[in-house]
């Protein structure tokens, strides 16, 4: 007999959940209290990021562990597109009675070994009843003294440069979508996006102008960087990188390896502008900021308003 | 026509929440980055609630801003509850795309105004779509150098007391589950509890040796106290308030009062544990903490194990 959520009780779910966690040297104080307890050194930077069940993943496409990754990811993500050290993370988890117990434990053991990728703590959280799975991830972070890189820095002369992966999950759900699983290594990147922990405050450290976390797609997430800086954003698609399993999924379903490139989100690869000669070397260099003169702040493509796909909205 | 979520789309919901917000003086950086920056003195205290829709609110129970005031209050006290002074909120909202714009603005109507009674700013948030409406609340506060007030201090020969209500929202949603409407005080005070802001802080700097929200019932809560201090608490109910809609409500429903006085959640009070001679004025001393001898950690009423109904628990 499969045990569910409804059979265990509350308490008892929580016991299940805690006992396992490991904590960090920014914990004072972890789950079993009504709050957390974290050491900050002068400022908290904090993010809050939601995932539905049938609208961010279907239990089909993802297993449980897969969800515990990718919301884990993702939450963190924003932390680290502020220029910042990720510590701790919060989960409301909502499901319901009926969810097998296996569901959680793979679900947990998702979130604990992402945890241990990002170097963050599960340190406080939430359960309830819902109609379906819902998972509402709050991530935590340290400024370390540095300043925080906002989306309104960018300055004309920077250059453009984003480290992570770009357009392999939109590939991989595209696969999904088709009924298809492979190749699986997008569809292993759409299931479990390999976030580049560490680049948000490597960003930091070279001085960074702007950074934000490709979540939507590159078009539309430096469309909020153009925008809050009033500036042109001119990306060069040949200094887009081109890969193996990327082109394979482009021919087989018709479509231009571009596209993904530019309007696939949720890789969450980290994105942003540095002054000339302090784009750090794992980061790849794909445009420049223009002032925008006379014209509204934008993203271009090869010099071109991109007419394309922009990447993911909501309603 | 009534305007909905999915009319409105993603980018113009959140321009409508965060235009009208206001901010405060820990707040470095509000809504419209990837993350929230937030002035913290040494430590951060943070806790995540969530609310979800025919789970803990119903539509014809609870308007839009009811559940504003509500999701912000329960979150809030929690922070409270660590003998923190809350600082900031998050908010992940998730709702069908069909739910009319109206809505969000009553439920920012409700979070803007139980914001400023807590003194707290809306820092930032998530929204998506989902089958029902689902609203998680992460809190954020700072301890201002005081030690934090656990679960786990509690010593024999400690005041048992409180601030607040008990049993009025547990009242309230007695009779709405019967079909009623009154008394008007008791539903009001299910659909909008009155969190006793700046007791957390209150009690820090009357060296409370414990503290807890009472969101479950008291015997439930003070439960948690007695099993994480290896105590027993003995609850006198001569000295639990006698109001007149609890026995209103109470002779209506052939329940005895200090049923909703001993196990209805959901008000918010504080409730903890302080040195004899600690206790601040405001404050209802309604027990004392005793040493456990032989027996296990419990809460008892009059002296005796309490067999009537404990609290709330999910699944």
């Amino acid at each position: 007999m499969n045990e569910t959520f409804g059979d265990l009780g509350e308490f008892a779910l929580i016991s299940r959940i805690t006992n396992a966690l490991v904590t960090g040297p920014e914990v004072r104080l972890g789950p079993g209290d009504d709050g957390a307890v974290l050491s900050v050194d002068g400022a908290v930077v904090a993010s809050t990021d939601v995932m539905n069940e049938n609208v961010h993943f279907r239990q089909d496409w993802s297993s449980a562990a897969d969800v515990g990754h990718r919301c884990i990811g993702g939450a963190v993500a924003d932390v680290e597109a502020m220029g910042a050290v990720p510590t701790g993370v919060l989960i409301a988890l909502s499901a319901p009675a009926s969810t097998p117990l296996t569901w959680l434990d793979g679900f947990m053991e998702g979130v604990t070994e992402e945890c241990a990728s990002a170097h963050v703590a599960l340190v406080g959280g939430d359960l309830s009843t819902a109609g379906a799975i819902s998972v509402a991830v709050t991530a935590l972070g340290q400024t370390r003294g540095r300043p925080v890189l906002r989306r309104d820095g960018a300055r004309a002369g920077d250059a453009v440069a984003y480290r992570g992966r770009l357009g392999w999950a939109a590939a991989g759900l595209s696969v999904l979508t088709r009924g298809f699983r492979s190749p699986r290594a997008v569809v292993g990147a759409y299931q479990r996006p390999q976030v580049p922990y560490g680049a948000g405050a490597e960003a930091a450290r070279n001085q960074a102008s702007s950074l934000i976390d490709v979540s939507d797609g590159l078009v539309a997430d430096l469309g909020h960087i153009a925008e809050a800086s009033g500036v042109v954003i001119d990306i060069d698609t040949g200094m887009l990188p081109s890969s193996e399993p990327l082109q394979a999924v482009a021919s087989a379903t018709g479509k231009d390896p571009v596209n993904f490139l530019l309007a696939g989100g949720e890789d969450h690869a980290l994105a942003g502008t540095f002054p000339f000669g302090h784009v750090p070397p794992l980061w790849n260099v794909i445009g420049i900021v223009e002032g925008r003169g006379d014209r509204d702040p934008a993203v271009f493509v090869d010099g071109r308003e991109w007419l394309g796909e922009r990447g993911w909205t909501h309603f």
